[in-house]
């Protein structure tokens, strides 16, 4: 355990992992591990779907509504039935949208900036402020929206099984201007982590403003990659029991099914929502492409295709995850330099360093010719406050080059601690 | 002439009129001519866009890059080209987005309101007050947006050559509030008339507020019905010549050249414009769907591909215009009832009536069953201070159907300026 080493230890670390990086340095890499994304020979999966709609025909509903034309605000029934499925929620209850559930989230939260939601007293952005709880590591691009939109976000810790439930109940009972949570509930982004029952209960029958919105993203709710896959308790249903059925908004897309920039976005909420939403929406616009819509429904059927689409991605997937945690295991297990997530599906592995070495081992990887997602952006701010924590996206790069880049890191890795070490020692 | 006509010949028109109502009444109609959309018969016409990408390796683009996958948030830029070439325009001034040209304005004007744009001191939401120039009647959409976020609209005269400058330019001098314009420049909806040169000279040139923005909706760009095409000077090369380069905002679409629902739009704007909306839209999504823009440029290729294509629309609507005012030339034509406009393109005909019987003959054409336009609709407010103007939009019926709305139409139009008459004179 590195707890244990003397200086000559660590200068010996130090001299070993210097050279290592040395020659990694000379390699010239140009390597991109910054972004959960899915690469293009992962994409090919999907082949299929672009043709499952060709001519006019082919453009028509279950109720010979032409799909071509304007109109039909809340999706095509077909993909609220397909999404309702997915969600566990009456079709009633979903609003199926374009290519994008961020696009959704955002408008959602400007809408309520501009005009409230259900509970609201006047519109969010008349309040002095306004506030948000943002379990921390997270995802980036919902704090950006936060940050964007002047919403000032409570870092609050991720433990084992959700987010620290005491500190947020504590929270949300003494302070109305909190007006929502982020979460990515299922294989949480950048942990993997999967929110318990008992999580899930907590949060739908909790103190909080009447207006107090739970930002439920669970982009991850297919993406399994292990035989053995998670379970997440129904949000919508919790909340419908504990008496709060307006507190959560449900998000998902198969931006990770099909394809990240053409695929469909969804949403589950109550019916107060859904009509508030809508109130404001019928001006933004006529309505979605339903064409999308129908195009997915007629490629995957149901949740059973769905299902099995995803083994193919999961087979694409399983590789990668594998040689990331093989040589975490090889180079750093056990020693003390890092602990991480073993997740059983979703696009991230998040490590843990020793406190205040993440940013140097980014910077050390840059240096060397690999981007890896900044040290401290999956915290509110971009600030981690130990900064130890690196998000790994290891989908996007091919096996032997994502070897390389974790090889690296671990170079890195103990570059840092040993710097650390020797400088703190003298 | 109507203002001729003696007690006894309005009885006459008014038992004749009433006889023929009847009539109609009995014939249980069910038809809908409110809406300026096109038929499912006319969107055969783009049969083979869909098949315009089939396999993975349809989907990548000119310099290689896989457009299944998230980003490029301007669009894509074959797509960007694409519409630089529609709108005159460098492609480097083009954002190519969704489906729907409505959101992207309405987005714009969101952001305005929260972060205000290059010129405001502040955002527009903080101002005491903002103020909309509404050249009237316009597209009730384009009102309905500035009414949900609480902006004044300031109702314009149309007349045959564009707004009436003169109220623009001393509205616009006078006032800094007023932070805006609607315009359908090209094919207006409902008039079908075509902004002058001079008119666009001095929209480009008028003194305004620094955070004066024109909404520059070249909706019916290339919807041509006639041989005879109108011309439309650029109003983006006209602010930049009069020193006003961030003035104007252009938005197009081919919701009516593809499909309503699941077409591409673009908009034309200034650097500093672009600039400023993405700053913002950046938090909102990853990116647009490439892949519908992709399919859109494989299947119309330029502009040429797309003059053709709306032939093949012009031939689908022109019998529509044609049986519309074959009709009220022979119903209503030089005895006062009405006046209209022959547009050469667009998808509307606009009828003014004997001020004071527009809503009068929207309840006629409703009782006897067939929906209209809402008298009103096309003004602020829906408004229509002199209750005399009707939409009427003939491209979705069938000809057979058109025609019989249309007839019944001239018969409630008698009805109702005979009832009028008939109660004035007692």
């Amino acid at each position: 355990m590195i707890s244990d080493f003397s200086k000559e230890q660590w200068s010996a670390v130090y001299r070993a992992a210097k050279d290592e990086f040395s020659t990694y340095c000379t390699r010239c890499l140009n390597l991109d591990m910054s972004r959960g994304k899915p690469s293009s020979l992962q994409l090919n999966v999907t082949e299929g779907l672009l043709q499952a709609l060709q001519t006019n025909e082919d453009c028509y509903g279950e109720e010979g509504t032409d799909y071509r034309n304007y109109g039909i605000l809340n999706g095509i029934p077909e993909a609220r039935r397909f999404f309702a499925e997915l969600f566990e929620v009456p079709a009633e209850n979903v609003v199926v949208g374009g290519n994008s559930s961020l696009n959704m989230m955002y408008d959602s939260i400007v809408t309520a900036m501009l005009f409230g939601v259900p509970g609201s007293v006047r519109p969010w952005s008349r309040e002095k402020k306004i506030r948000w709880i943002c379990p921390a590591p997270g995802y980036d691009r919902h704090f950006a929206i936060c940050e964007s939109l002047g919403i000032e976000m409570i870092p609050v810790e991720m433990k084992a099984d959700g987010p620290d439930m005491d500190r947020i109940e504590e929270l949300c009972a003494a302070d109305d201007s909190i007006k929502g949570m982020w979460s990515v509930p299922k294989y949480s982004n950048p942990e993997g982590k999967t929110y318990s029952d008992e999580v899930v209960r907590r949060l739908a029958s909790m103190k909080a403003a009447p207006d107090f919105r739970i930002y439920w993203d669970n982009a991850y709710i297919v993406h399994d990659l292990a035989d053995k896959s998670d379970k997440l308790l129904n949000l919508f249903d919790e909340c419908v029991k504990a008496g709060n059925p307006n507190r959560v908004l449900t998000f998902t897309s198969t931006s990770k099914i099909s394809f990240p920039g053409s695929g469909v976005a969804a949403m589950a909420a109550s019916e107060d929502n859904i009509k508030a939403l809508n109130a404001v929406k019928t001006f933004q616009t006529i309505g979605p492409d339903k064409l999308n819509q129908l195009r997915h429904v007629r490629y995957f059927k149901n949740k059973q295709g769905i299902v099995e689409h995803m083994k193919r991605h999961a087979e694409y997937l399983r590789p990668h995850f594998d040689v990331a945690l093989k040589e975490l295991n090889l180079q750093l297990k056990d020693d003390g330099y890092a602990t991480w997530t073993v997740p059983n599906g979703g696009y991230f592995l998040s490590l843990d360093l020793v406190d205040g070495s993440a940013k140097r081992v980014e910077e050390l990887m840059k240096q060397a010719g690999v981007v890896i997602t900044p040290a401290g952006a999956a915290f509110p701010y971009h600030h981690d406050p130990k900064d130890r924590n690196l998000r790994i996206a290891p989908t996007y790069p091919p096996v032997e080059e994502l070897e390389t880049c974790i090889r690296l890191l671990c170079v890195c890795v103990k570059l840092a601690t040993a710097e650390r070490h020797l400088k703190s020692a003298n």
